[in-house]
């Protein structure tokens, strides 16, 4: 482990730790952290920062979206350098995904205020909400609803367990419907300089190669469908003959296995890819032991950082299901295509926070982000954008993350001496 | 469609037709019947029966594992002849899988006794319990408690809805668990000269042969686990590379489709097989569209005429279960493995049931029953056992099943010969 850096006060990894802590407890329904898009947990997660700040003379507001804004002042003097997160959590995940980004935002602002070190541009902290696509079956919610690309279809999509539309659970929180969905931006664009964002590694290459923080190149796109139904016809497990069988879990089963070979093969040709299906479930009103499955549903998803390699391999999805259409006699039906851009970092900061690193002595390089982040958001706006890896041991979308808060304070010390 | 034999009374199918409507409307929730393995709606239905045979003079009691025992008087005169079957259903299954064979054996006795005609031997209705293994993972309760052969084990197995034990669905009904559990038999089982079942038929056959019954010649076993478990990773669906995955869906969907294929090859060389996942679902508390599944439940049935088919196919399955493990990073767990014997039926039944259908003029040949039924149980026993199908379009298990009455008719005069 990297030793704590002597020139990182102690009281601030002190109050990281609190603060993660306190979060953690809030979030908790036994296994893991649970925080919903646009729900209570997440809500309450955010008012404990804005206590903090309120608390620390920073200034805080609420945007149109419900996202959290904090900054050393309330006077605005120009165009602000963005340090932003998210707040939510997959179901039972970890505490750090998306949550240390906004503390390391909070902690520089700290930094300055308690120092009297000012960076020559505005600095603000945005603790964005609903990045995580596992409620609502969409990513990035809360920096799409905030730049104005949230659409009428998005504000129908459903919340996982309770049904509810996302409309509805914003309703919850009154945020004005007809804003959020007038395709026009919440805050003005302009004012924002460059947005960077620290977030944990989400694989395992940074323990692998000894990196505490890296700076990252660009950030994977994807194609979804958080729903596809493969239907064939229910019949009796003993009694239909294999030819008469229209099996939806062998349908499936040929589709995956099938999709997982092709998958192999074009990553040993070099292509970037990845490739889940997450959720999987034959019809749980109506299976049993002895009855051919006649429904099965299942979600999609292939990762790229090149956007035509993602239509490509989508595109060859499409073409099995319908040769095992023919072949097995079932039928898919797709819900609605979702498609999020790959992004590339911005090449000043990601030479910014670089310098930085190495001016601290930490042996790193930059990579790229497998996972999807609101910074690919603003970089595909055209806004200056930059993040830092934080080095995460097992993963993240699981109770089991663990990020060292050595590895946390070296990534608030490296954005700190970005900003300066 | 075969025309209403003219020796048949109106009445009885009118009768026939009132009881099936009756009790379809008190084991409905909407889509098709619905009648848990020792529930409500399975208790309710025996009611219907019994009222309609006490309303009609007949004798009717109920043994220690709650199944209903109807005759013509409460005298026993030697040895019975057992019309039965099941009063249970699948979850949303259809009407007359199960019932049908109650209702003939009540429509015979009934008519016994209008026309006064007697048979040599008792002839007995017996409406079982339990039959379908959808609810409890475990098929023919009703006559397995009957016969002094279900395990303490069974007791424990859970309901897959409410999660109460076998045991305590029993104990709701009043059922003493020391008699059921003692493995002896709760009636004598001498006293049971035959068991003859009528039932549609649960797969598409004699729709295509144009029989309107047929006599069958012997039942499929099968072997089951209701539960495996595949265990791997869950990780970050951008994050994780390929080579460092540990996916629970990919290990099952190879799995699958090595088994489909297996089970292509095995019958093309001519062995009578067939495999069944009913039941397939990534953890529904943690799964996500992001997130790489890192557990699947499915279950799996095997079932043939032949137990050493049955035994090989099952070793086929854990060695595949074990290549994938190595080969993938994750690993199975199973639960008990269930195993259901086949079974022949009677040859001296057999033939007195075809006799019977030639002497009708009904045009059919004998066939094997790829499902299980309560007859094999009691044919394992060395209880002489017939069994007649009725046609029926568009299998079992599903809300679909379309037995004509007329069918059923003459499968109830084909049983009323046979016994004569």
């Amino acid at each position: 482990m990297t030793a704590t850096p002597k020139t990182l006060d102690d009281r601030w990894s002190v109050l990281a730790n609190d603060l993660f802590a306190q979060i953690r407890s809030i979030s908790t329904l036994g296994i893991g952290v649970t925080r919903p898009s646009y729900g209570e947990n997440e809500t309450q997660a955010m008012k404990v920062i804005e206590g903090v700040a309120l608390e620390h003379g920073l200034h805080c507001q609420w945007d149109d979206a419900s996202n959290l804004w904090i900054s050393l002042t309330q006077a605005n003097a120009g165009p602000a350098v963005v340090i932003g997160s998210h707040m939510d959590s997959v179901p039972e995940g970890g505490n750090y995904d998306g949550l240390a980004g906004v503390l390391a935002g909070l902690l520089v602002l700290l930094q300055f205020k308690a120092e009297g070190v000012w960076p020559a541009h505005p600095v603000k902290v945005l603790a964005l909400r609903g990045e995580e696509s596992a409620w609502f079956g969409k990513a990035y919610v809360g920096s799409l609803a905030l730049t104005g690309q949230l659409s009428c279809a998005d504000l129908q999509l459903k919340h996982r367990e309770t049904g509810q539309t996302l409309q509805e659970a914003m309703q919850n929180l009154n945020i004005p419907i007809q804003k959020v969905q007038g395709g026009q931006p919440l805050v003005d664009l302009q004012s924002i300089s460059a947005y960077l964002e620290l977030h944990i590694e989400q694989g395992p290459a940074m323990v692998a190669r000894h990196w505490p923080v890296s700076p990252v190149t660009g950030i994977r796109g994807n194609i979804r469908h958080n729903r596809i139904r493969c239907l064939g016809e229910t019949g009796h497990s003993g009694a239909v003959p294999r030819w008469l069988r229209k099996d939806a879990v062998l349908a499936v089963a040929e589709l995956l296995s099938r999709l997982d070979e092709h998958w192999r093969v074009l990553q040993q040709m070099g292509l970037d890819l990845v490739m889940t299906c997450g959720i999987l479930s034959t019809n749980a009103r109506s299976h049993a032991v002895s009855v051919i499955p006649g429904e099965v549903e299942f979600s999609f998803e292939v990762r790229s950082q090149n956007a035509e390699t993602l239509e490509q391999f989508y595109q060859l999805m499409r073409n099995e299901c319908e040769q095992i259409a023919q072949g097995r006699g079932v039928r898919f039906e797709f819900d609605r295509k979702l498609f999020t851009r790959p992004a590339v970092m911005d090449p000043v900061w990601i030479n910014k926070l670089l310098q930085a690193c190495i001016a601290q002595g930490i042996d790193t390089e930059t990579m790229p982000s497998g996972a999807g982040h609101d910074a690919a958001v603003f970089a595909n706006l055209g806004i200056p954008s930059g993040m830092l890896f934080i080095r995460n041991d097992r993963g993240s979308h699981n109770p089991n993350e663990a990020m060292e808060i050595e590895d946390f304070m070296l990534g608030v010390n490296v954005l700190k001496s970005a900003l300066l």
